[in-house]
């Protein structure tokens, strides 16, 4: 059997999201399923992550159709985690309205002899306790990123202290950044994450798009700018998904690689905001992303002279 | 005598700035200095503005030693133009404490023969009707840019409406632009915009940088990550001249021409906001501009394959 390439441990979710433009109840969501539909364009990625009964297993059949492995996708007794959000007009933040844990409250990752061996590990946004259980079980990835969010930095400060100086590239919006730093200066802010362990820090800014530090380097990549934008949710994941996919596909993991992944995650996030749900991560191939990432060469090109 | 390459119209003030790094009471300020102290990094420029009798004309010295015409730069009776603003830690919106309009009551833009012939014209944030005034009186411009404001867009409308409809490049803020044009979405607004006149957006977003629309082309680029950033007054009159500067140095008024430029006026912006008032833009030569402009460079690129 072929070592395992990419592996995502997070959430799968039912999601119900209100914005401007609709409401759609009980869809499938997550942060590891939105990882994985955004990866798997790219490079084979398996799922650690648990579900209740009532999960609709048969709206998850285009991942395994695109070569993303399920079987880490356990199915327990119970309901499966909820999520009820709102976003407005500006659709930079979403309001949570509610959360139910459900199946998550009980769930204890445990990593196969595969998973184990994984190359590339993604801690999206789960309990940081989960995520140091994670990282208690793999052997030794090239490269471990993880996400997290402000519910954490609140709740578990220590613990996702423990899991910040264990990975090699932390990912998070700006608005957490500052907080998990209490440092109002990105630039700072990243410094300050830096010293902690990781050689990198992918700062995502919503419509504004995103900027990346490692020693010697800072890159700036914009977010694409769309005419419709009709749901945000599983922007940022999805936006990690086409990074690290891309990353698993070139083995390229210098900055250089994390910039030119970068931007390829930045075009996948910029289809799945075009629908609810995963309507456009499930419809487009890898020649749609191919094409956006010429947008984004276009849209950054300038002439370097005067 | 040579041909005027640069006119700028616009305010001249004595500013009082309060932000979370210290107060600088009664400094010089105002659009249309900002836009020469930046412009005139490339290129030589023309100012037509008023001032009273109180304004420190020993200040602006160092401008006319950098080649600007400051002959336009009339001394009328009464007190200069006063503005007093507020900024909070995100430094990317001013909150007015008081504006005194002063000698700028009975401004009365008039041009001699040289400062019609102008090839390129900026109209800085000033009344839109005093825009209007400029725009009757030049010649025929290669290129006429304008930049304004909320209060003009909720004051006088209808006046700014003419002036958008007469020039080639618009310059705004992203809150001004959907304010302008009552789109929330940006690229609605840059086109909405584009119908009413202008070949060319250019909108502003404070520390994420700028976006530019043309006809088939978008364009995005970053601000320059600051570890400190003291005083953002005039980041957007700065901008504005570096990249009006750069597009009177280089001749090229196409769009790509126009990319480089902005890339241009966003390094000179970014020094401006390194201090207070002129002290950074006063103690800067174009070599540090080139420096910047190629921090720019590295900042944007990555690589073009998978």
């Amino acid at each position: 059997m072929e070592d395992l390439k990419l592996l995502v441990v997070g959430s799968v979710a039912i999601d119900s999201v209100q914005t401007p433009f609709g409401f759609r109840e009980e869809s499938i969501g997550g942060s590891a399923l939105y990882f994985s539909a955004a990866a798997s364009l790219f490079s084979p990625v398996s799922i650690l992550a648990v579900v209740g009964e009532d999960f609709p297993m048969d709206e998850v059949e285009f991942l395994s159709a695109r070569g993303a492995d399920l079987s880490g996708l356990k199915t327990v007794q119970g309901r499966t985690f909820r999520w009820k959000g709102q976003y407005g007009y500006d659709l930079n933040e979403a309001k949570t309205l509610e959360t139910h844990l459900n199946v998550f409250e009980e769930f204890a990752p445990e990593l196969t002899e595969r998973q184990r061996s994984a190359e590339l590990l993604f801690l999206a946004n789960i309990d940081p306790e989960l995520q140091l259980k994670v990282l208690d079980q793999v052997d030794s990835p090239a490269l471990v990123a993880a996400d997290t969010m402000n519910f954490w930095i609140e709740g578990k400060r220590k613990a996702l202290q423990r899991v910040v100086e264990r990975v090699d590239l932390l990912v998070l919006n700006e608005g957490e950044a500052r907080m998990l730093t209490e440092e109002v200066n990105l630039v700072k802010a990243a410094q300050k994450i830096m010293e902690w362990g990781p050689s990198g820090v992918v700062i995502k800014r919503g419509e504004y798009g995103v900027i990346y530090f490692a020693a010697g380097y800072v890159f700036s990549a914009p977010a694409y700018p769309l005419e419709e934008l009709f749901d945000p949710t599983g922007a940022g994941d999805s936006f990690a998904g086409g990074m690290m996919g891309a990353l698993a596909a070139s083995g390229d993991l210098t900055p250089e690689g994390i910039k030119r992944a970068i931007v390829y995650g930045s075009a996948v996030a910029s289809f799945n905001v075009e629908d609810f749900s995963f309507t456009r991560l499930a419809s487009i191939e890898y020649g749609d992303i191919k094409s956006r990432f010429g947008d984004f060469v276009r849209m950054t090109a300038f002439e370097k002279d005067i």
